[in-house]
Parts: C-alpha cells; structure tokens; sequence
C-alpha cells in the first residue's frame, strides 16, 4: 500500500500507454460533447482541426486511467479537491498512442486532519511523436501510513 | 448561428438537467476511474464517502454535455485550449439530478486572428439540493460573425 509518506517532491512516474481508437473518440463524444468535430467526420474535416479530435474530457478521462493503474491502485487515494490549469495542448485523433507522465510538485500534510495529506502533481499526456497535447497541475488527498 | 458577437460579458445561462444513475457511473469509472469508491458499492461504503460516487471527470464531462446541448449546439464553438480551477466541492451520487449554470466573464477579441475570439466562462454544476457539487472557470473559441 503507498501512503502519503511514500509520495515525495520531485518524484516523476511514467504512466502507461493507451491507443485511442475512432469508436471511442466518437462514443464518448456521442454522449458527452456531441460538437461537430467530436462526432461527425465530415463536419471535421471542414473544422480548423481537419479531422475528428477527441473531446478534451476523453483526453483527460484516458489519462485518468493511466494515473489510475500506474499510481493510484494500491495506494490510499482519498480522491481529489480540484485540477489547476487544465491545457489542451494539440489535438488527439483516432490512431493516436497516448502515454502518461507524473511529477510531484508538493507534498503537505493536512493541518487539520492527521490522517491525510494533500500531493499537488503536474501531468501531462505525450502522443506518439512526443507532443505534449494535455497538461494539468491537480491535487490529489492519501492517506497517511497508520501508526 | 450564435457568434463570438452574441455573447456578452454578464450573461447568465441556465443550462439543463441530467439525472445521474449508477449504471452510468460504474460504467464511466470501471473505463475511466476504477478508483473502489467510484466502482464498488461496498469498498465505497467504508470509505470516507459512505457510498458510490461518480468520478470527478465523469462530472465534468456529464456538465460538458449539458453546455453542449444549451450553449454550443448551433454557434461557431472552435473548441477550447484549457480551464482554470476545475473543483469537485461536494461527492455527486446516483440519483443525483445535476443542472448546471453558466456565466460569461469575460470576451476578448484575438489579437492575431480576424475570424476568433476567446470567451470565459465561471460555470457550476448544482444538485437537486442546490449544492454546487463543481465549478471550473473556462476558455473557449468562438468564431466571429462573418462581415
């Protein structure tokens, strides 16, 4: 089990991969953010992004997942308060391989609650060619190692 | 068509409503989130949340369908390259009804292109008890009306 005291400022954790597929994008998009661009080919490839792009929310959804296997499963995750600087960076398509990337910032022990603290991580998710195409200063709440 | 022309600093939106179900979010975060709180009803009740609670993304993403279907559908929405203090300020639960409510901050004419502008947004999600469970202040591009 990783607690808050195994976190430590500076730490930096690759994450997986994942394939972002055309079914997806679209999928996701149908049910979430059905904009043009998101859903309908041929809309898309009128936009200024000339094709189909995922929703900036499934970018951050399969990121999530990355951060999910690579470093919250098997720890004392408390979830989150909230995201700063949110960026989407470069537009991801069907085809795109996305992987993940971790580094921690801060990590403050909660002054009120004795059992959790606060890690503030920066993240970005890199595609195939190395492009940074979303990055997001967040909070995250862990438990601490019981004494 | 809704232009970058048609929205004012001041405007207040009120969006619609989607009721949250526990399909739904056990279906969002077994993809995106398998966190136990989010996908496993008895993890989750010994947790800090007393129960199932619906990814923070999957929030976000559920709000993003209500600004589509209230705000952008039928305007020149050119997508967004970010946001600004996204917070998950109350647990969102099954059974939840979420509405959500949108004011413009602020509109600002590109410096660089003739054709866009950037337009930001304070936006909250509400539950059935007027508990603002999200809020997140955001950018997003409209194109210009055309001359």
């Amino acid at each position: 089990m990783r607690y808050f005291e195994d976190i430590r400022a500076g730490d930096v954790i690759e994450l997986g991969s994942v394939e972002v597929t055309r079914e997806e994008v679209v999928a996701f998009a149908s049910r979430y953010d059905p904009q043009p661009f998101h859903v309908d080919e041929e809309a898309a490839a009128r936009s200024p992004f000339g094709g189909l792009i995922a929703s900036g929310w499934h970018t951050a959804a399969m990121f999530m997942r990355l951060f999910v296997d690579g470093i919250l499963t098997g720890s004392a995750s408390l979830g989150s308060p909230g995201v700063e600087e949110l960026r989407w960076l470069h537009p991801v398509r069907p085809g795109d391989v996305l992987t993940g990337r971790v580094r921690v910032l801060e990590t403050r022990p909660s002054e009120r609650n004795p059992t959790r603290g606060t890690v503030i991580t920066e993240s970005e998710a890199l595609n195939q060619d190395g492009e940074v195409v979303m990055r997001m200063r967040a909070r995250g709440f862990f438990g601490r190692r019981p004494t």
